[in-house]
């Protein structure tokens, strides 16, 4: 186990598995990825699966069996990678497989991830992986989402900026505070900046009133409103209280009344 | 509009504003996104907004109105931004929020944008975006998924990808055939390649078994089986035979059988 059951890694590895290690190049080296890297909370190695191929072609995939379209990842190569990182390791880290069929990726699972120090991470590229891949390799197959890429390789990304803002040190406390969108499981409220007034867009007077009861409902209530609005399936899982209860009635009235 | 309703622009061109360009660099110069600007069917353009600041010290945050953490990106760059590429153009194009808040984004709404030969994508990183750009600069608010990431950047990418390689010509022939996870409705059915046996673990006998009729029941049942253990949500929507129908109908009956 990395540390205690329900805590979050101090430190973490993640290998990552590509035919195209060159994509992650702009990733790695900007913004809070860099910084995590430079303080040694992350580390990033980018392996060509490509090396561990089995013949001088260096051929990773093949026709698929039963005939039909596309190429399919061979396994040898894959495994062969995997056999390698885990030379020597200890306690084996989960083998996640980027994949349009897998478990939809949440921050519930982010957070469940930051937990482990050591991580892999398979990125195939247009192509099928071979079953066993599936079945034998890999410890859990994620989804960013319900659309199609070109590859793994975007999805890895969104894994490791998720999984290594969570670990401490990582960001600063400047920009912690903002990204706490599921946090409260809700959608955040509009945020206002000055100026006051821009092309006639005029900032809501409560925000300027300097009441902070009034700020507080306010945005309790605009955040109950947009998620009520646009992700009704967030206010079955998000932890209410009273009074957001009877303002969700009172939304669900009015917009009877209004039909 | 771009071309006839319904139809898939011939090329696109992808205006992004972004604090933090060189974090496109490795996505932009790779594989399929670096070979589609090649061939002049994918045109992207990276803006850092900053340089639309309005102070000396090039601003383009400030704190919220009403107190609280974090920063909160201002309405005049953008707004600035946005005005410069679209002067002398006839068609306003869609402006994408990339946004937590977001719609969540989905293979019809990546047809949707391929629609159009323009697209303006705007990427927060880690603040709040002025309510004011959401509701006057934005035509959409998107968000890839349920996870918390530092930026909009890697969204940005992710959307790019996924209506890039709609756009005819910017997928290969070798690759377009195996990519198709959600235009039956159904997770895809397994894949596998040479060796027919590899560490003990076999190809289905089906198959090998040279059968084409067979091939296609049992892979039309995985793909239905598959998706009925780890996405039964898509089976509501999904294009079903009777013949399907009556598949899963079994599929419940044995599971039931089971408990």
């Amino acid at each position: 186990m990395d540390g205690r059951s329900g805590m979050t890694a101090s430190k973490i590895r993640f290998d990552v598995l590509t035919l195209f290690p060159e994509m992650f190049h702009g990733f790695l080296h900007s913004s809070i990825i860099k910084k995590a890297h430079e303080k040694g909370l992350v580390e990033t190695s980018l392996i060509n699966f490509r090396d561990f191929s089995t013949d001088k072609h260096r051929t990773v995939d093949d026709t698929p069996y039963g005939g039909g379209g596309g190429m399919v990842l061979k396994p040898e190569p894959l495994f062969r990678a995997v056999d390698h990182l885990l030379n020597g390791v200890d306690t084996r880290p989960p083998v996640l497989l980027m994949s349009p069929q897998g478990q939809p990726f949440t921050q519930r699972k982010a957070e469940e991830l930051a937990r482990h120090s050591h991580l892999i991470i398979i990125c195939g590229h247009y192509e099928g992986y071979d079953e066993r891949i599936r079945r034998h390799l890999a410890t859990d197959e994620i989804s960013i989402g319900d659309y199609v890429l070109t590859g793994g390789e975007l999805p890895a990304m969104v894994i490791i900026d998720s999984v290594a803002r969570l670990i401490p040190g990582v960001l600063g406390n400047e920009t912690s505070a903002a990204s706490d969108s599921f946090s409260t499981g809700l959608l955040e409220y509009p945020h206002y900046t000055r100026p006051a007034e821009f092309r006639g867009y005029r900032v809501p007077d409560v925000l300027l009133s300097g009441h902070h009861q009034r700020i507080e409902t306010w945005r309790r209530q605009q955040a109950l409103r947009r998620t009520w609005e646009r992700r009704p399936d967030l206010l079955k899982t998000a932890p209410l209280t009273e009074e957001d209860r009877a303002y969700l009635r009172e939304l669900e009235s009015r917009a009877a009344r209004d039909e």
